[in-house]
């Protein structure tokens, strides 16, 4: 039974299928009644890991991205392998773009990224104990280790340095156990 | 001149135009030296809204997103037109989703959703002063809104019902606040 604000899908149409993204038109029925049509993009899944260290700095990343054409500092993440535990993948890519492992991973939230288009799900984990171990990024992935006190890691959020999402998240939940004194 | 994490565009194709989003395939120069190709989805970029009433409950629409084919829970958020000021846009999105008008909006943060794969920006604001205004929303949109503590928020996230990047995001913000006092 379609409930009151669902839309039914009356036909599904690929658009482009690659390497990280699958893109479709769906045309839809409205709960009015009306038909209209859904551009979605379909992706695997991610996963990202806030990490600090003992001396109370989180660890982020320096990355190049594309879509925005520009350097920022992001909280470690990765993309899910076709069956892979996210756990595992967490614990995979933090220690890929770090250099750090983690003794204990603890699953903080599972967020979906951009709703109004995208299917993307992001699994946020809080990484525990870190030991260095070996810094290993994807051939195509060139990636600096940053580590910020919270204060720097705001300051560089006002600064714009500091911009997406996931890693804007972070700092807020990280915030909020310094206050809560956690 | 490059920077050593820069990516160099060698060519750029656009492989769908939508209403919402562009979908272009780029191949790019690595840091490196090799090429590789960038799945990039262009969107016009977004407003969202924080607005906590005089009861001290967060003003959410439950909507059905067609890329998750499920009824979330989110807070109101939109997308910009071309040229749109962001807060007039979410001004106007308050009000038509909720039905709140706001004496005044406040920049909280700008926020890329999903970096790795889209150039979308979000702008979250917090609104004051609400007042009731006319519930109006867009013929293709079908929301309804929900008010609800903090206790129950979190409730509803660790349920799942409330499972977004942005309105995880504003709960923590919140809860921050409540917790700092202010």
């Amino acid at each position: 039974m379609l409930s009151r604000l669902e839309e039914k899908t009356l036909n599904s149409r690929i658009i482009f299928e690659g390497r990280l993204i699958r893109v479709q038109l769906d045309e839809v029925e409205l709960p009015d009644g009306n038909t209209s049509t859904r551009e979605l993009v379909k992706h695997p899944g991610a996963v990202t890991v806030m990490a600090v260290t003992e001396e109370n700095r989180m660890v982020f990343v320096r990355q190049y991205r594309k879509p925005l054409e520009k350097e920022i500092l992001e909280i470690p993440a990765g993309k899910l392998e076709p069956g892979e535990d996210p756990e595992e993948c967490a614990r995979r890519e933090l220690e890929e773009e770090t250099g750090y492992k983690a003794k204990a991973l603890k699953h903080v939230v599972s967020m979906y990224t951009s709703p109004g288009f995208a299917d993307e799900r992001l699994h946020l984990y809080e990484a525990r104990g870190l030991a260095e171990g070996q810094f290993r990024p994807d051939s195509e992935e060139f990636v600096e280790r940053v580590e910020l006190t919270l204060e720097e890691a705001f300051e560089r959020m006002a600064a714009g340095e500091i911009c997406d999402a996931k890693t804007v998240t972070a700092l807020y939940i990280w915030k909020n156990r310094e206050i809560a004194g956690k």
